[in-house]
């Protein structure tokens, strides 16, 4: 059984097909609920029935493609990731975990070997930002997150959510509770390319991913006053820009300290200057920020540091604020025994290996609220992705697919014992 | 002479006249070309002609009212000012020069008072900004600035500054030379509200206008690397907004250290971050930075100051920058005599008086540039200008009208002997 090998061409070469139903007029874009999307979860059904997987829809519009042992009320593995993208999109986010998994199903199937238990692949439905306001729907919907008041939202087009997942062959009135019993579950693996620069600064082939962040978004709102760029001398002007630069200068030192200690990052993305011509004083500054952590007091750390910062630096230049907290998400870790796994079955492959936390948020996330669950990251170029350029070199997916296949394995030797041909 | 006194309730009544002439969904907005524009001109024509003035319309569509002498072939005084405002403008911005300028007129005429010179009230076509891209059309027509090139440029509804020019009622073809000769003239006055804080600030009822601000503005733009805002460390980011934020840090410093040794003040009134979304690490940044002195050889400190500044915090993160000039007007001095006048004014009637520069531009710097100019301010409340709430209070109005009738005294005593009734 040590000798089973993926196939890592093949499963690039199934990347390359899945990137034909992409969208003509962007790059690499197949959004759920698209057409496009459709056709492609429909070459994605035979293609896990060709390597002799039997396939579902689950109530929440996931689609399985089931590795059957002989061992009847066996347990399953769960391995999955998504097919669908952001707008501009890469070839890489959640197609990889999809093909990888039906590459591991494919080798054991063509080695007549059978673990003690099941393999579920799981192709999520709608892992990404979603026209409905929701994300992971597909994960959320099978852990019974998804509640009438989210099945109700409306897209731009006045369809509810309820409806999209009809369409995608989903069963919404099943969703008030979780579709899967934790008991029966070995545990859930989801390899994906790591969306950063660490590993391939590092040069460091597998990353295994400790815990998901927590994401907390606040709106900062500084109010100066407005005024003619001309008439105003320096000394009387309440400029918010010259405030806001001063608030987001020691942002960054606050934000850099703390990640000298903790895992942590900070990102003033979206920044308004008012009223924004050339000639007027900066009346107000609209800032969103964002944290991420993996543990939950370091948010409280970071809110209250951030605070006390806006407070000295406006009342200092007698300008005015407001913050408020516009989302909250948890950190979530992930469970240790499969870190070891992973970090086992990468060790008996002679591949270096970094323990590290994922910064963007995965169906993994979600799974995690009720089994088990691991990850896997392989470098990406440049740590680019959610862009055409996203790549990751086939000797990385090899790699990747190759651990993902070793820790079944070894998850199977530690379950029972395994039957071979 | 002496005993002559405006009458400061007649000029608020005509300014609350006036403003009845302004667009009745936007407070106090009197486009120029507009319909509500020529509708106060002709308001406008019949006050001038009420206090006994002739009027006439320039070649470059100036209003003009004249005060006659009876000594043929004297020089004559040009007090001038713009009845057009910007939009959601206030009551004062322009039409405070002219009802002033006329109602000294009127003051001189009903005392039988002549003076040894021609007053020539005008309004100037357009001050504010217009849509052909050019303002003061009217002063700098009468200066001689307009080129074909300035007559051909089209509005929004394609119409030529030629074809507007015509319709106030001038002769654009006439526009290729100055409209006056220098040597006729003996100055230019206009009487303004200060639109900035000093004076109110200061409680001094009179301004003494130096010279006014020119105008560099520069864009810059800051180019970091654009990233997933969770998946790349602190460590790793070039994040282009902490960069323009301690670059926009080191300018507020050096506007403020500049201005106390000289007149300045800088703006970055117009900052843009790019791709602009919560969860991404801004890759670029575009500042529109401006500049306003009164010494040709500060805009030249303040520029080289300001590169080496970006140069340094740019090259030390490891982002990219580039810096391009966008426009630049030249400061004008105002003529030293008049201000000399002026105070002399001021001080015969008990005003306290500051000496200032303007930091907003006006037609007396276009007027400069052929015949000697002096401007009067007077206190606005809270320094509010363009806008609705722009006030002046009665006493103010009437001090900077007395100081301008007892302007034109003063400059008839040094002209020659003034015969009285």
């Amino acid at each position: 059984m040590d000798s089973l090998k993926v196939d890592s061409k093949r499963i690039l070469d199934n990347l390359l097909k899945l990137a034909e139903f992409t969208d003509s007029q962007k790059p690499y874009t197949r959004r759920a609920f698209s057409p496009i999307y459709y056709e492609a979860r429909k070459w994605l059904k035979d293609l896990m029935e060709s390597v002799g997987l039997e396939t579902a829809m689950d109530a929440a519009g996931n689609l399985i493609g089931y590795l059957k042992c002989s061992n009847k009320g066996s347990k399953y593995l769960i391995i999955g990731s998504h097919i669908d993208t952001v707008e501009d999109a890469g070839r890489f986010d959640g197609m990889l975990g999809v093909t990888s998994g039906i590459e591991v199903c494919r080798v054991l199937h063509d080695s007549n070997i059978e673990l003690p238990f099941d393999i579920k692949v799981v192709d999520f439905l709608c892992e990404e930002p979603s026209d409905f306001g929701v994300s992971c729907i597909g994960s959320n919907g099978l852990v019974g997150n998804l509640t009438g008041s989210h099945l109700a939202r409306l897209n731009s087009d006045g369809k509810t959510l309820r409806e999209a997942i009809s369409e995608a062959g989903g069963v919404p009135d099943s969703l008030n509770a979780p579709l899967i019993s934790p008991n029966e579950v070995v545990g859930y693996l989801e390899l994906h390319i790591e969306q950063g620069p660490v590993l391939e600064k590092e040069q460091v082939p597998i990353g295994i991913v400790t815990g998901i962040v927590g994401i907390s978004r606040w709106i900062l709102v500084i109010n100066g006053e407005s005024g003619h760029a001309g008439t105003v001398p320096m000394s009387l002007r309440k400029d918010a820009l010259f405030g806001a630069a001063e608030v987001i200068s020691r942002v960054e030192k606050l934000a850099k300290d703390l990640s000298k200690m903790v895992h942590f990052v900070a990102t003033i993305g979206k920044a308004e200057v008012l009223p924004g011509m050339p000639n007027v004083i900066p009346g107000e500054v609209r800032l969103v920020l964002e944290a991420r952590v993996l543990e939950e007091g370091d948010f409280h750390k970071f809110e209250a540091d951030l605070k006390d910062i806006v407070s000295e630096v406006c009342i200092a230049r007698g300008l005015g604020y407001t913050i408020e907290q516009l989302s909250h998400t948890l950190p979530v870790k992930l469970d240790a025994r499969l870190q070891e796994v992973i970090a086992q079955s990468a060790k008996g492959l002679g591949l270096r290996y970094l323990f590290m936390p994922s910064g963007a948020g995965h169906d993994a996330a979600i799974m995690a609220q009720i089994v088990p669950a691991g990850m896997i990251f392989i470098p990406c170029r440049n740590g680019v992705s959610h862009a055409p350029q996203e790549w990751s070199d086939e000797e990385f997916v090899g790699n990747g697919a190759q651990v993902l296949l070793n820790s079944c394995i070894i998850l199977a030797r530690q379950y029972d014992t395994v039957s071979g041909s």
